[in-house]
Formats: C-alpha cells, structure tokens, sequence
C-alpha cells in the first residue's frame, strides 16, 4: 500500500538520500517572465473566455496565468484561471442541460445514478482550494522533463460549491466494506480504436478522501465552464488538479486502484529516466509551497519602498508563516498575511514592504506550516512534478 | 452632530414611534421574481460586459443581479454584480493607464496629489465586503418610491484590494486637527451649465471610517473595469454603495459635511412626502439583513427533500445566525452556515434542508447578529431606503 501523507515528501527523502544532494543548485531552472510569456497561441474555443492579454497558451489543452496577473484578492477568476485537460472536453453542449448531466454511483450499499438535479437537492457545500497542476514548476527543471513547461501560472486558488461527496454517499447507503479506493472517471469521449485504459481520465484516491469531497456544478460563483469540468467536477480539497476530475461521470469504491494509464503509469513520480509504476508514489496531496507575485520581475523596478508579496498553501497544513528574502536566500524577512483566510486549502496572501537602493536582487519566498518549512531545492524527477522548492520560484528584478 | 451608529435604526425607533405600526404589514410589497425579470433594456456599454441572461437593466445606470443568480459561492462574480451610478462615468480611457491616475489628498499636514503607481507603492490589503446600495429593496415599497426598483439584487459580496487609507494618511502626516468627516470626491464630469453642488459625487462620512478605507485599485481578484469605479474607488467596509466613491479624485478630511447635494438633502431617510435635508440620518453604515437566494420564486419546484439557501450581513456586526421559516414566519428552523467565513463585512451564506410536499409556501429568513435581529417590517420612507424587514424579503414558492 502506498504512503498515505505525505506522499510527496516521503519520495523526498527517499530520492535525496539516494542522490546526496544531487538535485539542482542555484537558479539553473529560472527564467524571465518575459521568456514564459512568449508564444502567443491561439486561445481554443472551449477557454475562448480567457483574457488571451494574462495568460500563456501552451497548447489546446494547456493554458497557464501570467505570474503578473494573480492579483491581491484571493481569488483567481475564471478569466485567467489556468486550464490542463489530458482528453479533449466532451461536446460544449453538455453544459447547456447541466442538470441532466447523469453519474453513477457505485462500490455503494445501493448503486445507482443520479442526475446533477438530483444532486442538487441532496445537500449544498462551498470550500476555498488552491487548483493545481502537478506539473506546476516543470518549466523550472533542467532536464526538459515531457509535458507543459508550467513556470508559477498552473495553480489558481478557486471557490468551488456543489453537494458533499459523504451526503451523496450517506443516500445511497454508505460505502461497501473492504473498499479502499475512491475510483472516478470522466466524461470525455475515448476516440474509436484505442485501447480505453491508455487515455481514459479514471483516478483512483484513498477512500477516505470523501469526507471533504464535493461535486461541484459551480466555480465562483458562476456556473461551472467546460474548460474547468463543467457541468459536474469531483473536487477533492488539498489533491492535486488530476484528481479532481472534470465532467465527472461515475464514482466507485473500489478495492484496488484503477488500472487505467494515467493513474497506474501517469502522475507517478520516479526518478528521472525511470518509466512509472504503481509501486511509485502518486500525486495525490499537494505539498508545502509559495511563491512571489510581485514584482513579477517582467519590468524594472524604481527605487524607494515597495511592497512584495505573493501566496502560499500546501494540501491541508495551515500556512502559519512566510518568510522573504530580497537577495536569494541569504537573509530573510518574515511577511505579513493580508486578506481574508479562506480556510486550510486556500491559499494565503502575505506582503513585505522594503525599501531599494538601485542594483540587482532576487527576491524569494518560503512558507512555513508548522514545524515544516518550505524546501530550497527541487527533487528531480522524470517528469517534473511536485515543484515546490523556492529557489527556483525566486523572481529576480533590477532597480535602476 | 448626527448619531454616529446605528443611524438607521436609530431612524426606525423614531418613525415607528411616531407612527405606531403605521409601516407596510403583509405582502404588500411582495412580487415574484418573474415580474422583476421583465424589461430587457440592453447593457449600457460600460457594462457590455455583464450576464445579461442573469441581470435585470433597470437603466444605463442601473443594473441588478437576478436572485436566482447569486449562486453558493459566496463571492458575486463582476459579470453579475449591480452598478448603480448618480452621474455617467468618465471617459473609458482613465482604466487604460490607470497607474496615472490621480487622488488629491486635503485636510491632512501635508496636502497633495498621489497617482495610483504611488499609491500601489504605499501598501496592499484585501477585504471582502457587501456592496449595496442605500435603495436596494426599494421595488418593495407601496409609494413608488423614486429611483431604480431593485428588489434584493442592488447588492453583492466582493473582493477589494488596494492600500489602506490609514497608511497613505499617515505617510502625509495625519489628519489635521479639528476634522471630524472624511469627504470624498469622484472623478465624473459634470455637465456645463449646471451648479456642480446639484449633481457632483461628493460623501461625507465620519472621519474615523478611515481606520478600515481603502483606496481600490482590484475587484475579485482582476484590474477594477470602469463599471465598478476603476482606476481607483474608496471602499468604506460596512457602508452603503454611495459612499464607497467611484473614479475618486479627491479625499479631504474636513470639519464639516460637503455641501453636494448627494450629502445635503439626497440620501436622506425621512417620513414619505418630505424634502431631504441635514438633520435627517444620512445613509452609512448598513443595517442587519438576510435574503433567501433559492429558491428564487420563479420556477415550481417539484415534491420532496430540497435546499434553501440564502445570505446575511450586516454593516459589520458579525452575523451569529440566521433562521428560515417555510410558513411566511409562523415558524422558525435555525439554519446552517456553509462556506468560507470571509470576515465581518462579507455576507455568510446559510442554508436549510426541508421536505416539501405539494402546496404553497412562503420562505423568510431572519438573520440575528448577537442580541440584534433582522425585523419583520421595512420602515416607510420617502426614498425607499435601508429595507431590512424580512417580509418583504420572502419567496413564494408552489410545489407540485
């Protein structure tokens, strides 16, 4: 059985004795934002939405906030929030009839399938989370690791609400003995003459991921897009994007986990080099993480006092501290927390006031959740997932 | 020197005082949702950006969020949220540059003007607050109070950010001696040939409304559009929409209140039939509210166990609970809150479960805030503001 919490962490120590300190120093990963903001793809229909002015278009299916453009309010609107599908959405018009929209039900005392409306007379639940890639940071590995080169922008901290995951299952009878896995798949369409386990989007998490599970028909406080799972998306507070599955169309406690690809293969982290295996950890629970959104290190900066700040979350553990430091990690400051608390998997805002003379800085943040502090370094991995070192998040400016 | 809290109720003890139960009884005011929803004027093109699908347009000043809109959020999303303007807003190129604009600072040991680029270098905070406007609940009224008839849509839950009044006053020296009003000015031009006195955007409000002031430059997390006061509004938490002054231009503390007549005579509570004027309790601080968002009345709903939902607030009193009768008040069930608390100025979102069965019912929410409680009956005036009584509030739904 795998390591329930902190998964991630554990495959930390587990990698970093192995390598003796083998992962990347100093700022190889870092790159201007001017770098990440190059591009200029096309916005797909489906997020045509987005203000194509704040965002990166990676691909059809990736699309990431600008570092500049998370704002000091909390929330990451719709406009901007960052969007990462593995299969193409299911056709636009299956939001038009939201209420319609059917899942089933199952490893239940009494399975069966309810509609969205059903649903919604079920219970109502509303939780403050930060969304995030698993990839988020890959761009900052040196090893051009497969798949978007997601810098800070595949993260957003969201207002989701729908029904309790546990009200839906206490109706149909609670769940079966012996399970041990909450196993839920999409509703997208598997293209003909491929074997349906190599694409389908099916991820299986620890049963008792349930009690803060919700299905969710909204996304602050709109209606819920398809670009973000619309009409129906399983959210799991504190869990990694992948797990919170869009256009969720059945959910089963199962005794194993699902043998589909992307859960048995995908989203596992091994070494780099190495092919995944379910004997590797899975991206399930986010880790301890923060990093600065402004200065974004996109323009020059003018001398005299400014205000630094930035966010920070990890998959449940209140943030209790950020510290700042203004030249790469040497000396820190400790920030002050802004805003409302939007509760444990929110995100965090904090700010530090300084003051610069001209000349070059880098600025750096490092959360604190407790006893355990944010780490200097990434773990390599072959697929870069699970960034949260600070080094590489730091943003450097010039004050001239 | 008029009451400084709670101005309203204050108000409300003396007229009913004066009148003995003269204030409206039953559901007089009462309309359905679907009466409301008439109109379709098109979106003014300040505000093409709104839902029109899920907003009512009174006017091109006038815009109200449908009930059935407000969704679980808890948060009003800027595509449905109400504007209410007094004067056309200025030109849409002040939010193309909005770091240029200017404040002109007055009343303090060091008077002068600050550009919002300054502004943003001073200090960031981040609050979320009910916007309302002093008229919201007016279409309720019997008199045909003058002015938008907004039923409970002239109000939302919002997140603001920009720098705290306090630090930008303390930075020029405090406020001078002998000042008690904090006097605010938008940004507007003002038709030639007209008195400005007569039309002007210009609020007074109790100098010490500072301590939790801020000078805006973000709404929900985006740059704040034109619509809602961008580049830069002063955001007084707790007060009603007229006082939080869009495109502000101009903060002086003064030792008595502007002689605008949006100050003078308008926003004024008094008896139906009288002219506004000083003596008379100006529009401050919000009193204590609830409203019932789902059902919203305009569709039947089907037998059996359903959700009602709803929000409550108040001008900064915490909101300690919140009732919900199915029987028009008879009898009351204490409701559970749900979501993020997102602080003393935001609306709480609570919700009850109920098993309906075929028949009519009328749904009334009663919201308490420590010994305090939402009253029954709104208090006649002659502008129709500050309506609070939970009657008119209701929702009349059929079941079958």
């Amino acid at each position: 059985m795998e390591h329930k919490k902190p998964v991630v962490d554990a495959y930390r120590r587990r990698l970093l004795a192995a390598s003796a300190g083998g992962a990347a120093a100093g700022l190889a990963g870092f790159s201007p934002a001017s770098l990440a903001q190059a591009g200029g793809k096309p916005l797909p229909p489906f997020a045509s939405f987005k203000d194509a002015s704040r965002v990166i278009v990676h691909s059809a299916s990736g699309i990431e906030t600008q570092r500049s453009a998370f704002g000091t309010s909390g929330i990451t609107d719709k406009d901007i929030l960052f969007v990462r599908n593995n299969v193409a959405p299911p056709n636009a018009s299956v939001t038009a009839n939201a209420d319609a929209w059917q899942v089933e039900f199952d490893g239940v005392s009494n399975p069966r399938a309810l509609s969205v409306a059903e649903l919604k007379r079920m219970g109502i639940a509303s939780v403050s989370m930060v969304l995030q890639c698993s990839g988020n940071g890959r761009g900052f590995f040196g090893h051009k690791a497969s798949g978007s080169q997601w810098k800070v922008g595949a993260a957003g901290n969201t207002l989701w609400s729908g029904v309790p995951m546990k009200a839906v299952i206490a109706q149909l009878g609670g769940v079966r003995q012996g399970m041990r896995y909450m196993t839920s798949t999409g509703g997208e369409t598997i293209p003909p003459g491929i074997d349906p386990k190599t694409v389908m989007v099916e991820r299986s998490v620890p049963w008792n991921a349930m009690e803060e599970a919700i299905l969710a028909w909204e996304l602050n406080g709109e209606p819920l897009p398809l670009a973000h799972g619309g009409p129906l998306r399983l959210i799991i507070p504190g869990y990694y994007g992948v797990n919170n599955i869009k256009y969720v169309k059945r959910v089963a406690f199962t005794p194993e986990q699902t043998g589909a690809s992307i859960q048995s293969s995908g989203y596992r982290v091994r070494p780099i080099g190495q092919k995944g295996a379910p004997a590797q950890p899975s991206m399930w629970e986010m880790n301890l993480k923060s990093f600065i959104t402004h200065p974004a290190g996109d323009q020059p900066m003018r001398p005299g006092v400014a205000q630094i700040y930035g966010v920070a979350f990890s998959g449940g553990s209140p943030v209790t501290g950020v510290d700042v430091s203004l030249d790469g990690g040497r000396t820190w400051h400790r920030a002050q927390f802004f805003g409302p608390d939007l509760g444990r998997y929110a995100w965090r805002q904090f700010a530090l006031q300084a003051r610069f003379e001209p000349g070059s800085y880098v600025l750096s943040s490092r959360a604190a959740a407790g006893a355990e502090v944010q780490p200097e370094l990434r773990v390599e991995n072959e697929r870069g997932y699970a960034h949260n070192g600070w080094r590489d998040h730091s943003v450097k400016v010039t004050v001239a």
